[in-house]
């Protein structure tokens, strides 16, 4: 690419190919749609939208109602595409070229592209040799490394690993660094402590519509933190970068965040039940407090898979992601999995 | 800001503040809603919406619509979150700290910030003593800086000039540098030469579903380049920034572009009327190629105007830009600008 710059030419177009038909359990998207009653919210939102005005670049209304649901301050919020682009965002406005970035590994893998749009340098800190993430080790390796940024991902996508807020406070206050907590997933694990966000100066939490709340379509996330970082963020990110209709449909959902419950409820009990299913049969799984589940297993199984139309993530051979299901989809692929 | 990196330490939260009521000429918007058989169409087609899924990534069908228009490759083609997402990944994808980029000025206030944020330096190209550009400047000022990135916004914002076609393959000519060629207002511009791009290696034309399609709201813009430069966006561009709904809406706007053909004339022949009236009542009025007309007035002018509850854009003291409105909101802008 010959207008590319030269640190950038290692990076690729990314291509996620044709959507297949069958079971999709690759993207860990919600299996079940939200609420029809809200669906039929969302359809009649759209006749309030006027096509021809930008939408609200300060997403007042949005940013009121996420602030409601927290029992917390409008100005502690902001929303973006995705919390991707509040992610990115975060990452341009805090970090020059050759600063140090660290976080588990594996984890989301945009950590790392984000790192190196910047010019900055990612340290994985590895869990143990059964793959699991031990706080110790990331406090030992921010005093080696003394990053600017530290990202946190719980629960851990692709391992499903759920870090306490215990755990994560001893993180947190074992450094001046900012913190990005990535709850993208927290939905489905045992607590959600968004608000530890607001306990401290060097915190940042994201959070995402497009999981517990099944809306990954409109593309919405937003940041929680102090009203500082919050500025900070509001002053890098791209003006109406959250369409009228996003607006719309975040509002209308957090506002009913309780009508997900049973969802969430059933998403989590799947969850158990391909656990311990996969585990009483011998394969290599791992606890996960996400709607995803991390397993090691043999490369013949996953063409099995494919060939029943069941597609789950390959992230290497013999690592995988499933994404939890329907009943029945998760029936068909525990079929498959014997 | 705390945590804020030093460089970008004069950065500030942009606020628009509260959207008045009234009769808004400040954002370049359309005054004129999209055909109504068209906002049929989009509202129909939330019913399709996978709420629960995310977008296609690749825009597939969007760009193939987008392609179809200009009897183009859909190879050529990468659509972003307006024409702003696009701009930006440009600037972060070929831009190193403390390159050069080359605007005219005033231009649009973006390209500027879009500099700042990857580091880089811009250098303004002014106009004449009557604010007029000429290529001539800009081809020794190219020659002069050895810019990596020129801009280039016709018809201009804030100032409504256009640069013929031969103008611009002059610029385009005379330099390796990559050129940016914003064609966000072209569609209401005695031509639309938007392939010119893919006549050279040097050039991504930026166009926008903002203006002439009447459809800011939901936030779509492309680019139109030859492969190379489109992988090139494709591989910085973050993946699902264009949301579901947002796709449909502009394949089917694409897909019907002759009928926006009509209001389209209406707002270039409303402009002609302002400026003829204005001119005559011995305003300094600037002519345009655009949907706004940029103007030097008295600050007390625009005081009455917002009086009488009609917001048009100040730039600074005695420098205006104001939207074209419907014939009966230019009645009214006319009615106070004696």
């Amino acid at each position: 690419m010959k207008y590319m710059k030269k640190s950038f030419a290692n990076m690729e177009p990314y291509h996620s190919g044709l959507i297949p038909e069958g079971i999709i359990l690759n993207a860990n998207e919600s299996p079940i749609a939200p609420p029809k009653c809200l669906v039929d919210e969302f359809k009649k939102a759209v006749n309030k939208i006027e096509f021809n005005r930008y939408p609200d670049m300060d997403e007042v209304k949005l940013n009121e109602a996420i602030a409601k649901h927290y029992g917390i301050n409008p100005n502690n919020v902001s929303c973006g595409v995705g919390s991707d682009e509040l992610l990115d965002v975060m990452f341009r406005a805090t970090l020059e070229v050759n600063d140090k970035v660290l976080g588990f590994s594996p984890s989301f893998s945009m950590y790392q592209v984000f790192t190196e749009l910047v010019g900055a340098k990612y340290i994985p800190v590895y869990g143990d040799s059964n793959m699991i993430f031990h706080v110790d080790d990331m406090i030992k390796a921010i005093k080696e490394y003394n990053p600017k940024l530290v990202l946190i991902c719980t629960p851990n996508n692709p391992t499903g690993q759920y870090l306490s807020k215990s755990d994560v406070r001893r993180i947190i206050e074992s450094t001046d660094a900012l913190i990005g907590l990535d709850l993208a997933y927290i939905d489905f694990a045992k607590e959600d402590y968004t608000k530890i966000a607001l306990e401290y100066d060097n915190v940042i939490a994201f959070k995402t519509f497009s999981k517990a709340m099944a809306l990954p379509s409109i593309r919405l996330g937003y940041a929680i933190s102090n009203k500082d970082n919050i500025d900070m963020l509001n002053a890098i990110k791209a003006p109406y970068s959250v369409t009228t209709f996003t607006q719309m449909v975040g509002e209308i959902a957090i506002n009913h965040f309780e009508l997900y419950k049973n969802q969430i409820e059933e998403i989590k009990r799947e969850r158990e039940r391909i656990y311990h299913t996969l585990k009483e049969r011998g394969y290599n799984i791992y606890p996960s407090e996400a709607n995803f589940l991390y397993v090691l297993m043999d490369d013949s199984k996953n063409e099995l898979l494919i060939k029943n139309k069941i597609y789950i993530r390959k992230f290497k051979s013999g690592v995988y992601r499933i994404t939890v299901g329907t009943k029945s989809e998760n029936d068909s692929l525990l079929e498959v999995l014997k």
